[in-house]
């Protein structure tokens, strides 16, 4: 099972394969070296999101440039990692179930494991696990800080921080406080908003933490739309954003203050697409479509010519309703798609054609490809 | 790379990990018995559509129950089916760019290939291939019969077989004509009307041949939502209905007449999922999201209870509104979900976990998991 590479190291990006999962490494290398150093600039961890990527190589690049580690949201793509030479990853997700509890129990005897919980009988479940694999597991507790998905409400936080350091075998380590929904608000001065309110949430969990003798050494959040404000809270300690590494249209859709801001990101990640039909003036069809490619976030967008359209997407097939710019493309052209949301797109591939100018430079597998458990 | 899978044989349903692409084996076979059945009656050839389920054991499953062989979309799938011991393929679908048509050139000597065309360009080339590597291409011309995605106009059919038949090292099989955007469509009069059109340009164009002096052996096409309607039309030869065998959410909404047709299958895939946060009352969150579920033909269904509402899909989480009754769902539960679209759901996983009544009886690969190209 598992198929060959789209190209090889040296092939010319006019001759990848498609649809292929295409980096230009100039800008990946960029967005790197971008957030390492306005990071390194301010007092606070950067540990990326590696749901984003899915990669050791990128995992690899991320903490040779200053990260911390890395994060994962499935214990098995934090498995894949490990396997792949990752020593540190926080899980940033509840981890419920038998199965996959002793599994981040087995995991944890074998590289720096933290994990997420938001339910009482999740932490024992936890201490049973590690008690009888004969260990202490690290845990933060997740606060719900606006986004409304898991995460325990604010006020309850203490309670399950301290049955968590009444428990033999399990540690608490501190809060995870991402704002998911707060990534993708289109004004700037609302993202702003958003992270002020979660870190006035967060602050007052931390003061009540202190005041029932629980010491809070790290508080973890924060994506690509609104790392900035976590960073300058004072109360965050950590950083997760992945996206920023590739971009993506949706993130492009964010808008920024005029003055330039230390999160303007360049797209590194495209799907590359061939014209596969010419059939009506206006309309091509291209070989990218629902299974290369993800539409949560809308159409992708067509880096030579943004006023043509991505239509009608099906599993295999997309439909291009050309500008007047574009009318000349023709059967076999290539071209680069910006696509809607970079994680489940990445999800779809099984590699990483890596192209500096017009020449590929590397294949990167997809380490976690299909750890979706 | 490459991931474990979630359960192995014998394993309890309860105990599979989550998220899962399950298979009811029951309904799996009914469905394979029933359409095997419903074809022999009738004078015409099936050949299932392996993009739905990109699997070896079901792909021989389907030509032990009677299939002539299976369709596939790519080049990338119909080899790793080859390699897989299939060894009749027809691709549907236009085979374009040097890297393509020489992978499908080195195929057509390994087991019986067909492909399409719509584009004289792309004859030329796969002529040239075909000479270059000593053998004869069979291929169909794709006639855009309502659904206006590839394929030539039916005026320009004649043409383009000629071009085929001229062709030393091309020899036209046939017409593809498949009507996608008529699977969909609710009405089972409206679906039965637009394959009578369909059926009527396709009838056309066959005349058109025969006066050209082309015998035209093959009319090839329909899907899940119509194929009743192809196969009494007296013009196509051979069925290209994959979805059957699973069925999903979207399929669900067509409407039947009163009287049972043919055309009733069951559901038999699910995406398997845990309750993995109970943040507030009526509100539950499943571990599976966009990387494990399809959403481009709506939410899933929750089988146990059709009135609760999957919400919010994020990349590996989603939100369930819970009905009165299933009030009950508590942290670890787990619950089988209908996609809404098999075919790219199926494409997000390695794994079909097999399962008869509670226990896991097989585990097949998806085997032409990442064949995007």
């Amino acid at each position: 099972m598992g198929v060959d590479a789209p190209a090889t190291v040296g092939t010319l990006l006019r001759d990848v394969d498609t649809p292929a999962l295409l980096v230009d490494l100039d800008v990946f290398e960029s967005n790197l070296k971008r957030m390492a150093t306005d990071v390194s600039a301010l007092s606070i961890d950067l540990r990326p999101h590696a749901k984003t990527h899915k990669s050791a190589d990128i995992a690899k690049a991320q903490i040779e440039s200053g990260a911390v580690g890395v994060c994962c949201q499935k214990v098995s793509e934090a498995e894949a990692l490990v396997e792949a030479g990752i020593s540190d990853i926080l899980i940033t997700n509840e981890v419920v179930g038998t199965r996959k509890i002793d599994r981040l129990a087995a995991l944890s005897k074998r590289a720096k494991i933290v994990a997420c919980v938001d339910n009482v009988a999740n932490v024992e479940a936890l201490e049973n696990a590690a008690g009888y694999s004969g260990q202490t597991l690290d845990l933060l507790v997740e606060v719900n800080v606006g986004s409304s998905r898991c995460g325990v409400d604010p006020k309850t936080a203490v309670a399950l921080a301290q049955r968590i350091s009444e428990s033999p075998h399990l540690r608490f380590s501190g809060l995870q406080a991402y704002h998911g929904s707060a990534q993708h608000v289109r004004e700037f001065a609302e993202r702003r908003e958003a992270i002020a309110s979660a870190s006035a949430v967060v602050s007052d969990v931390v003061n009540q933490l202190q005041i029932a003798g629980i010491q809070c050494q790290r508080v973890t959040g924060a994506g690509t739309g609104t790392w900035q404000f976590e960073a300058t809270s004072g109360v965050y300690t950590e950083l997760q954003a992945g996206s920023y590494i590739f971009m993506d249209a949706d993130y492009a859709r964010n808008r920024h203050e005029p003055i330039e801001q230390p999160g303007n990101f360049g797209h590194s990640l495209f799907v590359y697409a061939t014209v596969m039909s010419t059939p009506e003036p206006g309309r091509v069809v291209v070989d990218a479509g629902l299974k290369s490619m993800a539409f949560d976030a809308g159409m992708p967008l067509v880096v030579d010519d943004l006023a043509t359209q991505y239509e009608r997407p099906s599993d295999e097939h997309g439909n291009l309703i050309l500008s007047k710019a574009s009318m000349a493309y023709e059967l076999g052209d290539k071209l680069k798609l910006i696509p809607g949301h970079c994680d489940p797109t990445v999800n779809l591939h099984d590699w990483y054609v890596c192209v500096r100018g017009d020449v590929v430079e590397a294949i990167w597998p997809v380490t976690c490809r299909g750890a979706l458990f």
